[in-house]
């Protein structure tokens, strides 16, 4: 007997093939497939990849499949997901959950406990000893996600281009940002993130200068 | 003698023909075409077909076509219109401006003065006396844009959700935003909003519902 579990971020998914001992036989990596920002289409690609290169070769049907996907809260979101998987012609028993909750149990087991996720998105999942669960965040890049990779590059860049038009502090930032884009004005800044194919990565990565800054006591990094 | 203005925001395009008075002939409209958000094909389409409109089966060819464009600040950025403008094949004088400035010499003609706009996007552009230019702003929807439509809008989805999460102060915004989006549940509103075709527009037209809260004392909506 083999079993799937498939984390799906909102930058990269993992597919991993176990076998019944819970030994990991073969592993599928693709993009994200963040039901949100990737669509329906988009996830369904992204799925059925990744499955097909853990499977592999190997005359295999999955016994059960665990999916865990960023962007599925609601009954209805899970429900979308199952068509998705259904249309991708596996006939197995099929789970969908927050990828918050996969999280949550790699780290607690059926233990009680909180999860808190600051990837490309952020989220805050946790479950009582009741299985009682409750989260906050997640919503999203354009209406939640504070604390994320996203957030905290979006706010560095807002505040270098407040610093450039004197609406704001100088920051390190600046100099910093400018030098990882390999551009020397920071009015080609907005071009360069929003041409990119995926401006949200771009920000993102951004996460680690705000980080290095702050260490080294540049005020505006530090307030992010 | 006969000229085309152009004015290519956000949210609209709109291109006027006049003749050598002065005196508006014609009128074409069509969506936004922000260089920043739209892209260069994207532009090219909106442009081509605003100036078909206005001049429409006229034998005309326009002396001069005045362009001004949201998201074009750099020279750099003006040559790429401008030749968007080439190919559509006008042989016409083109001048390609910020749409912040048009909307200064519309309000100030040749005097000194400053404009403020907050529409979709947002920008602050000023003149003084000696002609020297000066902006500040109007960096686009995910790094700048302080004040516009779409930033109060997402302000006021964030506090929605924090306040559904029990992280935020409770706020009217939220049953209004609900109604707005005809839904009834917070959880739902992510998707609603990030499924759309446009979803900066349909998060920008939440400004009025968030004026309106402000108007009758919701403390979060007076905030934003």
């Amino acid at each position: 007997m083999h079993v799937l579990g498939i984390d799906a971020g909102g930058t990269k998914t993992v597919c991993l093939l176990a076998d019944e001992r819970g030994m990991i036989v073969s592993e599928g990596r693709g993009p994200g497939a963040n039901l949100l920002a990737a669509g329906e289409l988009g996830v369904e690609k992204v799925l059925h990849e990744v499955m097909e290169t853990a499977i592999g070769d190997r005359a295999i049907t999955p016994a059960a499949i665990c999916l865990g996907i960023a962007g599925v809260d609601r009954e209805d979101e899970a429900r979308t997901v199952r068509a998705i998987m259904r249309r991708i012609g596996y006939k197995s028993r099929v789970l969908v959950v927050n990828d918050a909750l996969i999280a949550l149990v790699a780290g607690a087991q059926d233990a009680p406990g909180i999860v808190i996720i600051a990837g490309t998105g952020s989220i805050v999942y946790g479950r009582n000893a009741a299985g009682e669960a409750a989260r906050a965040g997640g919503w999203g890049h354009m209406i939640g996600d504070e604390g994320s990779g996203y957030w905290i590059g979006r706010e560095a860049l807002a505040a270098v281009m407040r610093a450039a038009d004197g609406r704001g502090p100088a920051t390190q930032l600046g100099g910093d940002i400018l030098a990882h884009f390999a551009v020397d004005d920071e009015s080609r800044l907005p071009r360069i993130v929003y041409d990119r194919d995926q401006p949200r990565m771009s920000v993102a990565a951004l996460g680690p200068i705000v980080e290095r800054a702050a260490e080294l006591g540049d005020a505006v990094a530090t307030r992010i």
